[in-house]
């Protein structure tokens, strides 16, 4: 056992991923509808429809890496506003997928093991589901408990820039506009790093920033999780491609060979599976040796890359 | 010429409007990316299907509407911060149109005289173009010019409450559900009153708020601001309704009869043209009473209202 793993393990991830849920769960009763309005069932549809697109599944990959980036600068990780902030990620990440799985996009019947939402209820329905999470994730942030106006601000304007034209919806743009092109290696990492790349780095970004505020800055924790998040972010994603082509569609809870089918430009068809591995392992390691002089406070960061490049979906 | 009358038309709206056009124009060019990125062109041809989901067209209510109220309350209409949240206001209002008009929703192909972004581009590129321009107004308000942290979280909070599903995505998802079902006038109101009025609530709000900062909740002036705004939201819809059964589709830059042909619910069905015309001018009077004791500063008020509820498109 090397020095790395002997000191892995010590995270609750699995409580820390349920004290997520719990807060989702709250987060999308509408308890701001108290009266019974004219319209009620119309309204309780679609919180139905929210709830199905976000609730019970996902491995909150997003939401864990802004809590155990702000246990690493000293910021409770449950304390309640650093778990709305979590939400807030997961509700980006979970708006992306409701539109992802549209059928003038991915086209897919089948998320985290159940129906897609254009398939529980119908296209329109999808489409203002996506739209009403992306807000609601915005309004999570707005209404945090615990930060001050300054934070907030600073973790709203990097969810921004990592969710729109700048981040996600560029890097999705490009998968939708090169669709059956070949890409190079440097065009195939660029779609990556904006189309999922983008919301991990936010989400270390956000967790961090909850113990930091306006020192982030000039704090070399804040550097170095940053360049940690980056190498993650795209060592995920390289484990996602490669997971396409070994793992059943049971254990992944989505389509598998989707990619390859699609004539999606993958690392796998581009440097064949040995060499992906590769790619994935070299990434790991690189992230970890980012965060090699940070303290004990960063086991968490540890644990959760050591989970989320050694998962089998 | 009445009192009212005469008072009227002293607010130069073209101007104001080819401000907000100037502003926007500005934020859609994507001048953050500076670099050529490997990915380039796929980046730009998301920004172009923005900025012809946005630009060259439209009222511009919400965002002349944020310009008159901040003035009402002693802020420059014309300040760049201004201008950031009334372009804000108008990409969230461009994103909810965008997504609207596609083949799951209204299924549209006009939209300002121009094909709408799902003809112009293609269906998957018009969801993320909405999805974009949604990320686009949260950001546009967090890099505010000369606002205060503080300011910008009571703006945020406003504009995220009314874009989501207690807002404007939960009166689409009444607009969908209860397609050809009769509705009553209290439902018919509820309805609108999230899908249209929310925003432009939400518009007024945000001008206030500009001026008003955490004064706000105490303050009259901003209590009488939100009354007017309500009755016009409601007014502006009613008229709405009335155009689209006696406007030309040329006028009106979209589809005309449209919503009759849908067998949608319309004021217009439930109470008649002349019926439906008495509601709108009580509405409007209603908008008027309620700024009335307001000083000269709410002549911009005033001189937008006229205008939006003497439109012919």
């Amino acid at each position: 056992m090397t020095k790395l793993e002997s000191s892995l393990g010590k995270t609750d991830l699995a409580s820390w991923r349920k004290a997520i849920e719990t807060r989702l769960s709250h987060h999308l009763h509408p308890t701001g509808l108290a009266k019974t309005l004219p319209c009620q069932e119309s309204l309780d549809r679609l919180w139905q429809a929210m709830a199905h697109g976000v609730l019970g599944g996902g491995k909150r990959a997003r939401g864990l890496l802004v809590m155990a980036s702000a246990q690493a600068v000293g910021h409770q990780p449950l304390s309640e506003g650093c778990l709305d902030v979590a939400c807030a990620l997961e509700c980006i990440h979970a708006f992306s997928l409701v539109h992802d799985d549209m059928p003038c996009m991915d086209n897919d019947a089948l998320r985290r093991g159940k129906p897609t939402v254009h398939v529980a209820f119908d296209e329109a329905t999808a489409l203002l589901v996506g739209d009403a999470l992306q807000t609601l994730a915005f309004e999570l942030v707005t209404d945090a408990r615990g930060l001050d106006d300054s934070t907030k601000v600073q973790i709203l304007r990097v969810l921004s820039l990592a969710t729109g034209a700048r981040g996600m919806a560029g890097g999705q743009a490009i998968d939708i506009h090169r669709v059956a092109q070949a890409m190079q290696q440097p065009e195939l990492e660029e779609m990556h790093s904006l189309k999922t790349g983008a919301l991990i780095l936010a989400a270390a970004e956000s967790g961090a920033l909850l113990g930091l505020g306006f020192q982030a800055a000039e704090s070399p924790r804040y550097a170095s999780i940053r360049s940690f998040a980056m190498d993650l972010g795209l060592a995920f994603q390289v484990l996602d491609d490669l997971l396409d082509v070994s793992a059943s569609t049971q254990v992944l809870g989505k389509t598998a060979g989707k990619d390859a089918q699609a004539e999606k430009p993958t690392f796998v068809k581009l440097l064949g599976i040995d060499q992906t591995q590769a790619l994935a392992n070299r990434l790991h390691l690189s992230a970890f040796a980012h965060i090699q002089a940070l303290d004990e406070k960063a086991d968490a960061l540890r644990d959760l890359a050591h989970a989320l490049t050694h998962r089998q979906h």
